[in-house]
């Protein structure tokens, strides 16, 4: 495997949490980051349109608006309205200039995944046509199974790609997370399969800790886990993806520091593990 | 699905923990449990034997002596001892009484998944004779992709399908338990394979809770999460399992209680839920 270099480093504005936009803008290009993922917290306030600009007027590419999707409710109104947030994301998502949205497929722990699988299904398949209006792509983000009970029914990358494949859309296609996804033992093959149906869209890096404290905000610095990042990006790679590998970690611990120390791990950590 | 009577109900010792193991036998015998499976922890300092003889003298069934398995090393000397220690627990399963033991497999973060999956075959190859010889089964036990870096790098039904179909044994087979598995789109398929292959040796309930706080000891009573017993159950015994439902909670919250009250609603949650 060749290094990386920080030209394809993207950081998700969640990882820097503390951060205005704009103060995560002026970091990320003084740290050498190219890419940026914009998550809906970090544009409250300021808006689409005008973040667009601000990100653009810096140099820094939008890879991705974070996050849609949340299909499955009980309810049709539940499910209704699930659609229509989905879509003011997307019209969000085009007015700021991101090629796509990641999609947390949603579940619900008072119906069986099967039940879940198929509303998230019928979701997607809702917000397609806006999608392909706006030209932003959906990116199905399968979530590790111990998100199963209420953030993702999708928890493979086989699913994932079954779903992507099952509605022959340019516009649908999946993001490999590796946190998610690392311990698969198809996941070699599946990687080569969601390439050759060209639905690789996005690659997220991070680490899995061994002894992960929280289920949610534990995420490691890549090398502080036991994740082999290098032989994953080789499987992307090999599977036709040369776009950015973004950056998203949750962590309390990483979140409490100075985000500038952060943030100048996460540079080192880039160059010398993904 | 009929409901299920306390007469297939099991307890491991681990989920009353504070109880010592005359406790937990006294205490199951009148609660009518009628099974008890038994960490090696309740019989220190009583051995295997006396410890037999307690348990078999009160009217209890032993299901299963926990737990074998962590055979991956980074070292030939580490994996030399560790199948050292699963023959001295086959040795204590045979001195006990217990029809098998269960495997968690293990997993070292320090090398890939694919070598800690050839060093659990070897193995359980390596102690397979003295399993027959002794006439104690090897129940291998898929654990949830969340434990993938240190305790298991079998982590769904299919790959423990795989491993047990590859070594041909009548002494190796695997341990269902919802908890690891519930999440898992091919479940119904698995089960029922494993069925096929007379495969299925135990079946293990507890309940995933919607919020879990920790990533080992906060499972939840049957009831209390999101995972459909009843159907599970009646994909078990559409394989053919007829045996003990063995219920196996690791929580912090449900060992702080009066483990009588706790006892209670265990027996209450298993003819209701299971």
């Amino acid at each position: 495997m060749d290094k990386i270099s920080l030209d394809r480093c993207c950081v998700h504005t969640i990882t820097t949490k503390a951060w205005a936009l704009d103060q995560a803008v002026d970091n990320y290009m003084a740290a050498g980051v190219k890419g940026i993922s914009v998550w809906q917290n970090a544009i409250e306030g300021i808006g689409p349109h005008k973040a667009g600009e601000i990100i653009r007027g810096a140099g820094l590419d939008i890879v991705s608006y974070v996050r849609g999707g949340f299909f499955p409710h009980t309810s049709s109104a539940g499910r209704a309205k699930a659609i229509d947030q989905n879509k003011k994301l997307l019209e969000e998502a085009a007015a700021l200039g991101a090629p796509m949205i990641v999609l947390v497929c949603g579940a619900s722990p008072d119906q069986p995944l099967e039940v879940s699988r198929q509303q998230i299904k019928e979701g997607i398949e809702a917000i397609l046509p806006l999608a392909e209006k706006l030209n932003v792509k959906l990116a199905i983000e399968p979530l590790h199974p111990m998100y199963a009970a209420d953030r993702s029914a999708i928890n493979t990358l086989g699913q994932a790609n079954d779903l992507a494949e099952s509605l022959h859309s340019p516009y649908v296609g999946v993001a490999v997370d590796v946190y998610h996804l690392w311990w698969d033992p198809d996941l070699e093959k599946e990687i080569a399969r969601c390439g050759a149906h060209n639905n690789l869209l996005a690659y997220h890096v991070c680490d899995w800790k061994v002894n992960t404290l929280d289920l949610l905000n534990d995420r490691g610095l890549m090398g502080e886990g036991c994740i082999d990042l290098r032989k994953i990006r080789g499987w992307v790679e090999a599977a036709g993806f040369k776009g950015y590998c973004e950056v998203e970690i949750f962590s309390d611990i990483h979140w409490a520091k100075d985000q500038h120390v952060f943030l100048k791990e996460i540079t080192d950590a880039f160059v010398a593990k993904v």
